[in-house]
């Protein structure tokens, strides 16, 4: 996400010096809007009140990804987004968008910009309240957008040309802003419709709203004189800044103070993990030991981007103090105990960067920066050769590359990630909020679709579970298909793990079906020499592998490597976290009998 | 459906007779009463939210099913249902529930009453709007419920021990009587807690409202006079003739009455179409013209059931005449154009049988039964030995056997199997009206396991097209699992065929990745011995499968048919709706500019 908005700077001027026709239809006029938002491939399954969207595709230049179905098409585009920015996801009335509704609900939870257009009936049709197909047979044509309303940010229907264009501009507007999914509903009869092109030779306007500045005078002041009088402040980075776009400002803020700084689980990877400053990922109690102390240590806590979930604060055990801390958000500041709505931290973090006297702010030694480890000492001295989650996070470190966009399933894979120290420019992508199971195989998709638009050089890594992989394995199907090249990691532990650290260790629900992971790209239509299989059951397994040099590392093939771990071992981190789910669940309120 | 209330008397009676414990927990009580109501097996998917809960599956005598996503589980609980009259799905909060809508609401609109139990976070987590996982991040922990509300009959939180089981009766009543979704919300510590077990002595009330008896003598004074007076009236049954558990009364009707009665797509099977009387499938103008011709010239329609959806109803065809139709509903009464609420049609139906004098009911020649042909002719005689729509629905008519379920999925197939004549007791399980592609696979699961309850020596045979088997293919897994036996035909057409018909014929977005169907049993661990494949790409070849007897055609294993056909080939009834499709989706209202 981090250079959308130059990217989109040299988008507009290219889209702005081409004469536009006068007139245009309701439909190329929204995809020509998707086109500038920097948006190349779109998302979806077809349904037969989208079909004839879809027709005006390729005009727009934009190229139609078809899924296996909308719930892997609903993750692929949130996967998509956060490469690209931004992403759309074409669904058809009913069946189709409610099947995306947990992807969708999921892009909203984690904020993710998705804009999801359905392909609804006629607007006569509606007006009638025929008794249509994918209708729940009772007139009303509301339900499933009133049903959109709860995870949408803005909801437009797009059935008066009058003012079409003008919906659709403040639709994507406040998705881009917002950083939220937004709904669009196409009624079949308006897709061609004739209106004006003239707004689209004007970029939508995506600037944040200003701050009220004597606000914000006095939040940089109170700021600036907090920062100057701590002895030994701390960075903390979480999911919102990178999803509000203030990335590049927080690692300047990193560089010129040199404070001490650190990710979240949500966080992971937005921190460059070889600046010397980089401290480590901070989940309250399940933290590592050295950087619990490292940030409950500080006298001042400046956080930026905060998302306090449970997963992503080790179940609420953060023991900061409220008074020493500084929470920049997208929509408000607060200081210590007081709230200052409606100041949003771009604007606050630039203006510190042009204010603040850097060499006035202190460092003690004890806030030194401690990344994870390149190794896990204590795992690497054991005599097993088994496959644990001790050793294997901290040891493909070394294996992964530079600019690598490492995706990991809820479960086992995102608790071990912690535990990776990752090289620069590495792109993490996870749903330590939302948590579906599954996601990670969509988003896998759209994220490598994205790259092979963006950037083919970087590599795409996968790893998800076995059990999960189940949810959304089709979607390696729509991978082939468009040529894309990711290493799928399977890790084989015979079931779900991250429940098992939950509840029911040994009930047969955590079971699953055993799958023949290595016929899977046979299955879905991998051709002779464009892929690749490997199993993996040991130490020296994953050694060889990573030794085989480019041939694995590298190939120009879609790869699958089934990799094997013992049923009950689990990242450190999954280990406490799932006890603390168990407890939370089970706790009653004391007042009730 | 048919057989339920009778089997619920004997399950009732069991369970009386059985001394309850005085207490039980909130959870256990909800299994007995599923049990009660003769379910058998639980579809779902785990997650932590419900974990605690499955733990009691077992001792209420249910086993868990475990599908591979929510989507599929509320697939296969809307076929376990409609073979065994109900059925039960349980997901986690969020993630899970809003996985599963685009299914529950099919059963929403298709009438099948599917109990969705959601495990949520405890009612301690709610109270205090904690940010856990599986939530939109807000704090608001009604959203999805309230997503749910549109789709459920009744939505029931079970926060509160005291009300509990009268709320658990109450959703389950709903469910069963109004034959549609209802919602159960289960807090993590609710669970086990403790409540009087005394209600599951008595069995849930499942009787209808009773008409009020003045309206129903009017009613029945009526329609009786309109009977005697008709010369040649027609029965004509709908989808909620079975939906609401009317199909016995039905076929009394028409035993005792001699009328000839006809079917829709949408209750295609639920007529014995051996039955002399049984006069084909009546869709409006896409009718085959006997058929229309007899139910179009019929002076009289006593109409069961009706549900006129689009693909229903030949696009809104029929040519009959309002003054000459009585129409009966689950909730009200039509008799020409006076309509009479709250009168429903089991009670008249009853009536009717008991009071009619059934020898002055008149018929004419005209209006003689005429069901599908077992061969079309014309295509038996041509030269070609493709597979073609036209010979293959016909031709089955002869394989198939009594008893058999046949489940066709939404596309070529639902359309297709409107030529078939089917033996006798053949159920058929489809979904017209919500029409979601991929329904049949996950339907196929549910309705297998019901029959290996039930009655294995029935056979379970599934067709679904290439394009729709992508969405939810992984689900002949969850098959595989359960030692589920079905044969499922896979119509390899090159992509969506039935949206070809609509728009885009030669369409990108209408093909799609090619799988190797042959090897999808064994991807999803079938083992050696206990499956078989076949590819059928000629008539001689379906020919040849079909007479190698028991070996294929009462195989104790699952069997996969990959059957070829022409890529824009479709069923007569298909090319007429999928014009009609097409142009009702571009009309627009002659008053807008």
């Amino acid at each position: 996400m981090v250079s959308l908005s130059s990217a989109l700077v040299v988008e507009r001027n290219c889209n702005i010096n081409t004469k536009m026709a006068d007139e245009t239809t309701i439909v190329h006029y929204l995809f020509k809007r998707l086109h500038q938002l920097g948006i190349r491939s779109v998302h979806g399954v077809p349904g037969d009140y989208n079909l004839v969207a879809l027709d005006s595709l390729a005009d727009a230049g934009l190229d139609w990804v078809g899924n296996c179905n909308e719930l892997n098409a609903g993750y692929a585009a949130d996967g998509y987004a956060r490469i690209k920015g931004i992403s759309a996801l074409i669904t058809t009335f009913g069946v189709g968008e409610l099947s995306a509704l947990a992807a969708v609900a999921g892009s909203y939870s984690e904020r993710v910009p998705v804009i999801h257009i359905v392909g609804t009936p006629s607007t006569l049709s509606q007006k009638k309240g025929a008794l249509l197909h994918h209708t729940l047979g009772n007139g009303d044509f509301s339900v499933f957008a009133n049903m959109s309303r709860f995870i949408s940010q803005v909801l437009v229907n797009l059935n008066d040309p009058n003012i079409a264009a003008r919906e659709i501009d403040r639709a994507l507007q406040a998705c881009y802003v917002s950083s939220h999914p937004v709904y669009i509903a196409l009624p079949t009869d308006m897709v061609l419709r004739k209106i004006s092109a003239k707004g689209l030779e004007t970029p939508i306007d995506l600037s944040l709203h200003p701050n009220d500045p004597e606000t914000e005078g006095d939040v940089i002041a109170n700021i600036t004189k907090m920062i100057y009088n701590a002895n030994n402040a701390v960075v903390l980075v979480d999911a919102c800044a990178i999803r509000h776009r203030v990335i590049d400002e927080v690692h300047d803020f990193i560089d010129k103070s040199q404070l001490p700084a650190f990710a979240t689980p949500m966080s992971k990877g937005d921190i460059d993990e070889t600046n010397p400053r980089f401290g480590g990922v901070y989940i309250g109690s399940v933290s590592r030991p050295d950087v619990k102390e490292a940030v409950e240590s500080a006298d001042l806590i400046f956080s930026i981007g905060a998302l306090k979930s449970d997963f992503n604060s080790g179940g609420f055990t953060y023991h900061t103090s409220t008074k020493r801390t500084i929470e920049l958000h997208s929509d408000y500041t607060k200081i210590g105990h007081a709230t200052y709505p409606n100041i949003n931290m771009k604007s606050v973090l630039q203006r510190l960067l042009s204010s603040l006297d850097f060499h006035k702010i202190r460092h003690t030694e004890s806030a030194k920066a401690n990344p994870p480890a390149l190794k896990n000492e204590e795992a690497e001295k054991s005599n097993s050769n088994e496959i644990t989650h001790s050793w294997f996070w901290p040891h493909i470190g070394n294996w992964l590359q530079e600019k690598d966009v490492v995706i990991t399933e809820t479960g086992t894979s995102n608790f071990g990630i912690i535990e990776t120290r990752f090289p620069k420019g590495v792109t993490a992508i996870s749903q330590v909020l939302w948590g579906s199971i599954g996601y990670s195989v969509g988003a896998c998709q759209g994220a490598a679709l994205a790259i092979k638009e963006s950037d083919p050089s970087r590599r795409v890594i996968l790893f998800v579970g076995d059990g999960s992989f189940q949810l959304t394995g089709n979607e390696v199907s729509t991978m082939i298909r468009h040529g894309l090249k990711p290493i799928i990691v399977i890790i084989n532990n015979d079931g779900y793990t991250i429940e098992r650290m939950i509840h029911g260790e040994d009930a047969g629900y955590n079971d699953i079906q055993l799958w023949e992971h290595t016929k899977v790209l046979e299955t879905f239509g991998a051709k002779e020499g464009e892929y690749a299989n490997y199993v993996v059951k040991t130490r020296k397994d994953v050694d060889d592998l990573f030794k085989k040099g480019n041939e694995f590392s590298k190939a120009d093939k879609i790869q699958l490597v089934e990799l094997f771990m013992p049923k009950l071992d689990a990242p450190r981190a999954l280990k406490l976290t799932g006890k603390m789910s168990e407890k939370l669940n089970a706790k009653m309120e004391e007042t009730v009998i």
